[in-house]
């Protein structure tokens, strides 16, 4: 099955599952990943610190319903997982309207939509839902509310992917697993992550690479504080979130800023020939705020499609599969691997013949480098390569020196490494 | 009274005073100032050497006129004093026109306008008059002119008013009192700082504040040879001058180009939402000259309505009281006080739980955040607080990487250091 | 003879030689500037190893042409030597129009244009005609064929021009001169790097001046091996090309980017008046490739008017005497000059007067300084020289932190140099 019809089934069967940031639906999730990836899944107790925060007790839910007195179920959580506010608090009950109104949450605007809401560490119970439906309630009416949850001790769970190289130095992959059924928040960063570490598998590595799959926030504050040892080895990595909508693609920096991972995204993102943004860091949007904290300040980027929070269909019923592109989870899944591709490359070479230019004609360099402006372009890439490989450009410095797109610069780097002019620095 | 009216009042009183870069103008102008702030006066004696100057003949002058033979007072110094030359030598005689007339001066263009002009250190005399008074003179007749000065041993003026804080660390600010009756260039400035000196006199006050008030060149030269040792303590400054006219605000760089006086003024400005403009630093102008000379290079900035020189009024009779507006006043003193209030609370601050985000939720810090788009802005601002909070970021530094006004952040530092969670770098 | 005069003279002499990388057209060129010029001519053996590269045997020719059987030349090098693929190996033979017609090259979309080929690694021969002259070849015919050239172990001849100045500090001018009949593109630069050499001979010099003639590339490299020792006293230099064509001036800064060279150029350009262009330097265009080799790295950079290869006329038989312009070449010969003019006097003062301004007015620095804005700006400029003579900036740093011209800036230097207020700073 080609990595796109994957991606697409991966997404539809993880549709359902209801997951929040402890509970089964997590641990079912994994479970699915599993299957086609190496994958590690740890459990952290409720009750365990993890840097400022406290595991809480953990969220399952089987049922949930709002029936009017003739038992007619107006609200089913078995039709849509979003209508319970996540972490709901367990409840069986019959009350009047006046009452019920308190704990009933629509989309303003959208009367169709079902929005997604939480209350993770306040403890409440709420039902989400339409407008419409919201129409449909007698305001003088008594109704039947159940929420069959438990919020009991047991554990917050995340999975880690590990995928070791020729260094162990480390690229970081990140995606949240906290999300119910939203198809582009959540489930397409997961589908791009797989794929990618599918791809990665069988891939030769210079880098080991290092995917994490945890619950926003307190779950990546997990894996943070169980892993602050390994921290060091982490030279790149990226957020993945919101990579399966039909918007072109943003690149949100890390808080270095012009980090190697800034740098290799605005470089294929630039030569892509696509619409695209780059945009700054901020302390706010996705897991990419606990690898950027002030204490950890890892050299991770986030890359989107759609800005979380900027697009109609964003927490809401909308986020379904079909607001997902198989179209653009292919061009997501494609730039990151490009992105990839350039890291693994991206080394310093030396020219042995410094001074003056070599003589490329009686080394052959000038044959098969095909016609007109390719020629050129391949030309002025040997070129490139000798004058700034001086020991303190990498390929990627050069490439952006001489306006030329990475892979030219790395085939010309090539071309001369197989003669005597040019070495690799070992680094 | 409010300070716009005790600024207009004493634009007004200060107006008639004859002044000059020595004299009982100065004395007469600081001995008013003295009645409402704390001002130390000195004089530096005629003869005196400061830095590569010295100090002249002191100047007073009590009458002047050009009459014609009937006795009438075609030119009167009483009505005006721009009449006469600053520093005029004196005289009294009878001479024709055609000798007079090499030492009349208008303003080209503007018929009705006396221009203002001095002689300091270029012994001669003269009159300033307007075009229309000077169309009256009979070339053919003869005059009686008369200017009862004097040029005698005596001493240069100047006022310093000082207000201690918890640091010896000083804000330095300067206004010129050499002017005659001009009203924005000059009389505008001291009445700011005045302003300015009363409203920090009964603050809290991190910073110590000197206020100098002191004739233009020479004057600022002879404080700065007279102090020295005591220039270190001096962290930001700005010269006040041309406060008053209704131009927007427009800020000079000190030569530092980017001191935190210089940062303080363009945010302030910025987040004004009032038309302003930033220029360079330039060794022209104020006594900013003097304070950025690259023996002294002091972080001193001046902030200016119009700029000298390039609105018509300036040096002529046409910058009198009605071009001094009073809305203008207040908001020249606003936006200083706003710029001293940021200097003061410009501290840098430590994350205590640099590793992840803390949890804000359980520490009460999203409670009372408001609504909507504020209360966005105010979460937004504790995030960035604790994510620069790194030891080596100011709140001006977070500010600006924000894109918040600095209140904003300030706001959000209090409430964090309220909490466990931030702790202010003592330095 | 004004220098536009001899420059064209010059150019229209030197024409018709038959120049390549080594032979008697090199050597018969320099012999020529050597009558107006002091040059020191060098010969590098066949065979002498020159950094990377490895100096050919020599090439020389005589006589060539493609005859039709009634012995009617159709080709004659006599008339054109572009008609010779410059290094063609000799040839005498009768072959059939298809055996033939792989050596012929032409000028696509210019009729009546010859282009220029060479082929100097490549041992083979070859034919440069106009499209017009292919198509009267009758493709059933058989032609006699001659090419009466050599090769044979000879040398490769260079030039050197030093002109020694107060200082050892070098000024390095380099052109190419192994170009054929081609006027803008090789004799362009000759002609004034001659002028240039001409006019600073019979002037005060403070840097050494050299100037170098070789052929392109291997000519540049071979001076450069045999000069290693010297380039550390190189502290500017420029290459010289296609300085006679009507277009403006387009400066390639050196591989420092922001060397006193590239400042130089800049600076002076700006304030020509003139339309310009400034761009980055790249592995690409004349000899500038080899002394901003990585292993040389100095700071010259290369001024043209049309840029090698943006020109429809490049490298072809309309590169001929009509497309040099006198008017360009003045101009060009006198950017120069005023380049090496503000280089000879970019020196670094020291304010001995630095706290506060110093009197202007008893030295008499105000004197002379002409009217209105001519005047503002000597004023200007004397506060500049003054507020940034600090020992760290240099004249032509104050001028264009003041955005005034070199000129204004050097001449209130030497006023203030006159008087105690500024010193020189001995470098």
């Amino acid at each position: 099955m080609h990595s796109v019809d994957r991606m697409s089934a991966l997404i539809t069967r993880l549709f359902p599952i209801c997951r929040s940031i402890t509970g089964n639906g997590v641990r079912e999730t994994l479970a699915i990943l599993r299957e086609t990836i190496p994958l590690q899944i740890d459990e952290v107790p409720t009750g365990t610190k993890v840097f400022d925060w406290t595991i809480p007790r953990e969220w399952n839910i089987r049922d949930a319903y709002i029936k009017d007195t003739t038992g007619k179920r107006l609200i089913d959580f078995q039709k849509l997982n979003l209508h319970v506010v996540s972490y709901s608090t367990p409840l069986r009950c019959r009350m009047p309207f006046v009452e019920l109104k308190e704990h009933l949450f629509t989309s303003a605007g959208n009367p169709d939509w079902v929005p997604y809401r939480t209350s993770y560490y306040n403890e409440s119970w709420g039902f989400c839902l339409s407008e419409n439906q919201l129409a449909q309630f007698d305001p003088n009416a008594e109704y039947d509310v159940c929420i069959d949850s438990s919020l009991k001790d047991g554990s917050l769970t995340y999975g880690e992917c590990f995928l070791p190289g020729e260094t162990p130095e480390e690229v970081l992959i990140s995606s949240h697993v906290c999300h119910p059924s939203l198809a582009n928040d959540n489930l397409s960063g997961i589908a791009v992550a797989v794929a990618l570490a599918e791809a990665l598998a069988t891939a030769p590595r210079r880098y080991s690479y290092r995917f994490v799959f945890a619950p926003g926030s307190i779950g990546a504050i997990s894996w943070l504080s169980r892993n602050e040892e390994r921290l060091q080895m982490v030279r790149h990595g990226f957020v993945l979130t919101c990579v399966g909508d039909s918007a072109g693609i943003t690149y949100k920096r890390s808080r270095h800023f012009k980090a190697e991972i800034d740098r290799a995204f605005l470089h294929i993102l630039r030569h892509s020939g696509e619409p695209h943004q780059v945009v700054n860091f901020s302390p706010y949007g996705y897991d990419e705020r606990q690898y950027c904290s002030p204490g950890i300040d890892l050299p991770v980027g986030c890359m989107m499609r759609s800005v979380h929070g900027t697009f109609p269909e964003y927490h809401t019923s909308a986020d379904n599969l079909d607001f997902v592109r198989p179209e653009s989870l292919v061009n997501s899944l494609e730039q990151c691997l490009q992105v990839i591709n350039l890291l693994e490359l991206n080394r310093t070479y030396l020219n042995n013949s410094p001074k003056g230019e070599p003589q490329l004609g009686k080394r052959g360099l000038y044959q098969g480098l095909g016609d007109g402006s390719t020629r050129r372009q391949h030309e002025l890439a040997l070129l490139w390569v000798l004058n700034l490989s001086d020991g303190s450009h990498s390929l990627l410095d050069i490439a952006e020196e001489a306006g030329l797109p990475f892979a030219t610069i790395k085939d010309a780097a090539d071309a001369l490494a197989r003669t005597d002019l040019l070495s690799l620095v070992q680094s």
